[in-house]
């Protein structure tokens, strides 16, 4: 989805070039307002202020990470890494702007810090997302492997924003996949059965709810 | 290091207590200074505002982090896990002054924002550290690696500020291993453990809640 499709988007797009050329601090709303061809009170209904403008698609992104995992998934690992993976393509799809934002942001400290407590939202989501999915699950676990994913993500969006080359898809999913690794939650597990017998082979970091749950899916 | 050991901690400890009692928007400067007895004007020469009194604690041990880390360490991955496990020593000396911290921010949305990047810069310490004690190290492996010892530090850290039981800082060690060990860097692993594979054989009749259990004894 193109990030200028909607009106209000229109409005994102039109703040940070405002904010870009002439500065976060001395740019009005109004002027904001102006520029976008809205009024004033439009964008006090749209967004609770200037801060709000930069962070616009954070809000979007979240909410449909949160549809997404609503839906279910087999595997919730690879449904956290599937999410991270569809953030990364958002802003991939159109990286002049996501570049904009991002040099915007980093000027500003106060926005510096908002997008830390952005950021972290993400990862309490994954990791509230695999507590749920996983009856039983360690704690740590969750916790670990949200924070991992969420680090992983930024680093290699960061690589995207700072730089005027590519950054494709591929290099985020190769990271991920290298997480789920380190979890013991890629490798399918060879479960051979006889008539009476189980023989099940797993990684021994694998963590124990998620043993029980490839256990649960295969002898059902 | 006991926190009320100098005079700037005899101001936190009073600025905690007030916010706790009163609240933290309904405390004034000049209450602080007056509990704590001392003039405005130290206050202000010790902590920038009200804020600054409850992540003053962080000042300190991130300093001290930053001179523990640069003594120069033979496993810098250890030493990334040392310097978390020294900021948990650190909070568990004075548990009681750190839940009361904890209840505070935990009421205070801005306050729970500056934690989050409070909680960052812990995460960029060792991330930068780790990048310039390895050479050539994949800076996703930092990255990744600084971020999921500050995400385990933080969650067993919240496990004793918001219980009332102990958690030993042997709670902390142990995930922190389970850490170093996803990583690969956990030497005295590979002698114990050859394989990182788990074997398992169960008759299939067996309920799967009974092979959870039992595959829990065998691993833990």
């Amino acid at each position: 989805m193109h990030a200028s499709a909607s009106p209000r988007s229109a409005v994102v797009a039109a703040a940070l070039e405002l904010f870009q050329s002439q500065g976060f601090e001395q740019t009005s709303v109004e002027q904001i307002a102006k520029a976008a061809g809205v009024s004033r009170s439009t964008f006090f209904r749209q967004f609770g202020g200037k801060e709000d403008v930069v962070f616009a698609d954070h809000e979007v992104l979240l909410e449909r990470l949160r549809d997404f995992l609503a839906e279910g998934h087999d595997d919730p690992w690879e449904a956290v890494c599937a999410a991270s993976e569809s953030v990364y393509s958002y802003f991939a799809d159109d990286p002049d702007l996501a570049r904009r934002r991002y040099q915007i942001v980093r000027r500003v400290p106060a926005l510096r810090d908002r997008e830390i407590v952005t950021v972290f939202r993400y990862e309490r989501l994954f990791d509230e997302y695999l507590r749920r999915s996983l009856p039983g699950i360690d704690p740590l676990d969750a916790v670990g492997f949200a924070a991992l994913v969420t680090a992983v993500h930024n680093h290699v969006l960061r690589q995207l924003l700072r730089g005027r080359k590519k950054v494709p898809l591929s290099t985020l999913q190769t990271a991920l996949l290298d997480v789920r690794r380190r979890y013991g939650v890629l490798e399918e597990e060879t479960a051979q059965s006889s008539d009476d017998v189980v023989v099940a082979v797993f990684p021994r970091s694998m963590p124990i709810a998620e043993i029980t749950r490839r256990l649960r899916t295969r002898l059902d």
